[in-house]
């Protein structure tokens, strides 16, 4: 029997919340019979959901507050007037030993700032990054940063390519992750100077990441690596379009699919397998993000993702401390510091 | 009857030359008599490909060189040594008054290198960038810089807006084309210190471009603006992460609809409808990049492309003189002149 774990659930966070959130949780208490939620936000909302789900509601506590971090709350404004939300809360418990992991399907640059001010950067690490995984045309693959950080310096791709790599061991997997550097040609002359220093340090160092080199975008779709690294910016562009291009395909697809009466009766036939096809990019079976690189296990949901979608992200969350996670980075980033990284960034 | 134009072709460039370049010229020459081809590359193997080719025969001369610029020829190696390659021919054949456009399937570095130097910059344009078109939710948009500036300042792109412009104008038969930022939010606030700088001088300023703000990555296959601005590293990534996805759904929608006997049969009844479907994907209806900013009609092919696609390049080309592409962009230039964003650059 596993020791049993407490998640700390933001209960108002999302489009969906409380409902998607508790819908959530009733899906994983299922077959998570080891791991206890405590729920913060409006009683009033999550007391009659939990009635009506008696699963979560053997495995859920619930604290009462009223206070939320709203959709367009300033990073800045939430941290400081947003200190009894039910996400600060939700962050303060992890912080405060009470949960091992948060989940929040709310406000990202308020989840981020909070995260960060309340749990701390890991030592050897300057920012931390946002990472998930999604479907190639080969295994699924883990990409960061997506959008936590706008401007990177070869550092900070050097600690992204590290947290990277144990994440993929973890969420893949994987023994041995391929990593590789997002660019805009595979030669050593191209890009700009972040990432050709970054190249040159996984090149030379003694890091515990098998460096793959440069990718481009259509390594991406491809599967080339199991770790993709990147800035910030560009790493969100490359996210956001790869899912953008998808939903472009599937509108065309259904638009042909519908479009006469012999396609009709094609797809009614082709149905089982296009439902396969259709399951495959479910974006709910990769949602649940994570917030690299803090002293804490912190999952941003999708704000628009439904009961499924919550599920895979508290999974995403369980799995992670399950795995003991943090300790597994602990130990690689002992290389980073011994390979002076630290020191660099500390003297800029 | 239309005056009859001439166009530079470098006849040894790509994978497939000097096949597709003379099958692509055979296709185009059907429906244009009043297009020339001037084809630079070897005689000895273009004779009998035109001898097979008795349409393009009769529209072609050929100006014979032995030189060719290799695929993995640096951009400053091949400006110094390959002066006389079908290439650089092909370029000074532009230059000097003789060819109305340029178009080649070779060394993307080597003839933005060589074009930039033979045909000079555009008054008013400090670097020339990649745009093309491609297919969205919507109509088409055009995208750019698609690799050719690593790093952009916030002059760089208002000058890429404009030119973006007055290519949708002309490649997508718009009169007033909606003009977008690429950014990883929608909000003022968010992104580098280049695109918050650059909407505000196309918010404030009367240049001829109807701005629409910042979109983000999945705005680009829904087509949420006709033309999307943004700096070459993050182009050429979001570019090959858009046809990465769209490889990677190709392959997992035919894996499914092979996968089962009744999905092959449902595939082959709505076969007319993913055929439909295919071919507005297909990549080289939307071969044929321009490098806009030059004092010169120059376009890009696809180095992997075929006869079609080579076909769709030279069609890019031909459009754009037909309809003066370069005195309309002289016309917006005077605009940004005029805003003394010329100036601001000059004094950098």
């Amino acid at each position: 029997m596993l020791e049993t774990i407490t998640v700390a659930v933001d209960g108002m966070g999302g489009d969906g919340a409380p409902f998607s959130v508790i819908g959530g949780i009733d899906l994983v208490c299922k077959s998570r019979p080891d791991v206890h939620f405590l729920v913060f936000g409006d009683e009033a909302k999550l007391r009659p959901l939990l009635a009506s789900h008696p699963g979560a509601k053997a495995a859920c506590d619930i604290r009462h507050t009223d206070e939320i971090v709203a959709n367009d709350d300033k990073p800045t404004a939430a941290l400081r007037s947003r200190k009894n939300s039910s996400m600060r809360l939700a962050i303060d418990s992890v912080a405060a030993g009470e949960s091992s992991t948060i989940v929040s399907a709310g406000n990202t640059g308020a989840l981020m700032a909070m995260a960060t001010i309340v749990l701390k950067m890991l030592p050897g690490i300057n920012r931390p990054a946002i990472v998930t995984s999604f479907p190639t045309e080969n295994n699924d693959c883990v990409m960061l940063d997506l959008g936590a950080n706008i401007e990177c310096d070869e550092v900070n791709l050097v600690q992204f390519a590290v947290m990277g790599e144990v994440f993929a061991r973890n969420e893949l997997n994987l023994t041995q992750p391929s990593v590789g550097l997002l660019n805009v040609g595979s030669e050593g002359l191209k890009g700009n100077d972040s990432v050709k220093k970054a190249a040159a340090i996984l090149e030379s160092s003694n890091l515990p990441v098998k460096f793959y080199g440069f990718v481009e975008g259509d390594d991406i779709g491809k599967g080339t690596v199991d770790v993709i690294v990147t800035d910030g910016f560009t790493g969100n562009i490359a996210l956001k379009t790869a899912e953008g291009t998808a939903k472009m395909f599937t509108h065309f697809l259904k638009n042909s699919l519908t479009s006469t009466l012999t396609a009709k009766l094609g797809a009614l036939v082709a149905r089982p397998a296009l439902e396969r096809f259709r399951d495959h990019f479910d974006p709910r079976r990769y949602n649940g993000a994570m917030l690299v690189g803090l002293n804490g296990v912190c999952i941003k949901s999708h704000g628009g993702t439904d009961a499924i979608g919550f599920a895979h992200a508290l999974e995403v969350g369980i799995n992670l401390v399950r795995r003991n996670f943090n300790e597994l980075i602990k130990e690689d980033l002992g290389c980073l510091i011994s390979n002076k990284l630290e020191a660099q960034t500390a003297a800029k």
